[in-house]
């Protein structure tokens, strides 16, 4: 159940179905996810957020299928489902392979172990880990 | 400050001290960080952690750097200080740019706001998301 | 699904029913909640819990509204969708309008990607943000 | 200690050093704190985030106070000291007073404690709290 | 909904068989719960993590049920929904009857509620807590 | 460095400094730790904390190391290292042994990596772990 209804096409204001229809055309499917359909009750932010995440994901120094790993692991840290559920789907459509998905867990499982272990031991950063100290 | 004292190779059991120098071999330095000097006060955890994280952490599907920019992922969003200094330096030496290094902030930051954006808005999965509709 | 049953009026012991009760004078309505009928298998924490949060959530140097605004951004960031569905409600309710809504979500994200960032930089603590500096 | 070092205006570039100067004329202060020098090292998410949090930060249905609180409380919940720190001192230049402090801390102690309460419960979304049911 | 098929006994490889079969008999049921299914698709993984929570969870310096408290707590903490369920149960199983479950849940609560005062307050640890002090 | 001002004896108020010296009745210590001396800048929050601390921690159906353990594993949860230090020391103080630390370490970790792989396969709950299904 959503906070917020979730606006259809003739709900959502001009500047809302803007930016559902720049959706459907960057994916080539007629289909809006629900995250955009309630975000768009603020058409500034949905616009905002959509932008945004277009040229963050895009191809750079990481490939586009890198980032969406890492899109999957901090969703999985942070607890949110929704966002698991839909960044694995769009890993799997940029070519995330069912090996792929075991290693990302099996990375995603060791550091959330030694995250609470290091917590819970308190250690304190190695000074050589300062990059001040490499500064000329 | 630790939790519990640092253990310096002569505070060390036997079976700790042979997991420092598998370390150190495998690192190809003399330097053993914090992280297991603390762990060492549990050798039987010290040597389960470091076997598990070699295996982990190791080519496959997916590359070692790889691996590297989601450990610091999820160490980021897990708030572990100490994980997020050990791994950066890891992915660094594991060959990470400055650029790459923006590019994993970036896709960190934007995942953190759209989390934060679908709990607040409760969004419910797409039943599209649902892998048991692919189920022959 | 409850991790425990909730408790109706009739199965709720006399210490819970009072509160059962206390909650409907308080609200103006003959509902309660699922949190509070959760909660009253411990009838003393059923009590204590919402005694407390009477007197947090009274008008003070901060207004009800206020408040609420606060509790919905906690809620949020510790992905506890229930509190986020019930204080997003009792804001509506005190009178969060859709434009409070968005800029609410709005600080909440942008809260969310700096902490990322921040923790992802190890950023150090300013010195003048040390208040014994302007002890007398 | 930082991931990445402090950069100081002769150490950062023309874009940054503009956008530090933004800042310094925004806050009628000389002093660019430490999260900008740190993310200095990417131009570009510097000024796109300091953008951003001009933006969100700025007076609407909300006042800016207001939005500090929040800040905060998400801060907290995210366990970002850093972040505590410096919306807490912008807080406090914005008119937070200690009666006010107190009782932010109040909600949020609060508030955390009924996440806990709820997720440990596993309490179950009352339909009441369905925006679905009062579309027309 | 989950992010991969759960795995039924024909679905599932032979090495995930033979987990599913080890989970039986160490268990006394013919039960085998939903995360070990999804787990299957990592045969590997469903093995490690079996073996190492089987290791974990026995009895040692502290009982069993003391460890599915503490499971319990950790699974809130992080906001695992599944896993408050399923280690609810286990606790149960085990003798946690309701007076126990009443104060797990009441401690839970307290340290949620003091964890986000000392983060808001960036309380500094008192040097008294260094166990380095105490090393001969 | 802490948010606000630690409060000596000299500056706290009659009503924070009764709360101080029944925190040194009731541990036989006259040292008053960091956390305290902190949350002082709001007396009538630290009595309340304190007085529900007592009542919380106190023998009942759990021993209070039981409820100590419990305190240290939500806290590294939830990454308090303030609160990870004062109830480590505070376990050892009611007698937690190095082993028992140990034990206490390997299943918060356990629990931490099983709770990132059940939110990453988004694990539906069994319906048996349903309370409501055992409802007379």
């Amino acid at each position: 159940m959503a906070v917020v209804s979730l606006l259809n096409d003739e709900e959502a204001s001009a500047e809302a179905l803007a930016v559902f229809n720049d959706i459907r055309e960057a994916r080539g499917t007629d289909y809006v996810n629900n995250f955009w359909r309630a975000l768009a009750h603020d058409p500034a932010q949905l616009k905002s957020v959509w932008d945004r995440i277009q040229s963050v994901m895009a191809p750079g120094a990481l490939d586009p299928l890198v980032k969406e790993l890492i899109y999957v692991a901090v969703s999985t840290a942070n607890g949110c489902g929704y966002c698991v559920h839909s960044h694995t789907a769009s890993a799997r459509a940029k070519g995330m392979t069912p090996d792929m998905h075991a290693e990302l867990l099996a990375v995603v499982a060791m550091a959330s172990q030694t995250n609470a272990l290091a917590t819970a031991l308190g250690v304190p950063v190695d000074a050589r880990f300062d990059p001040e100290q490499t500064k000329g």
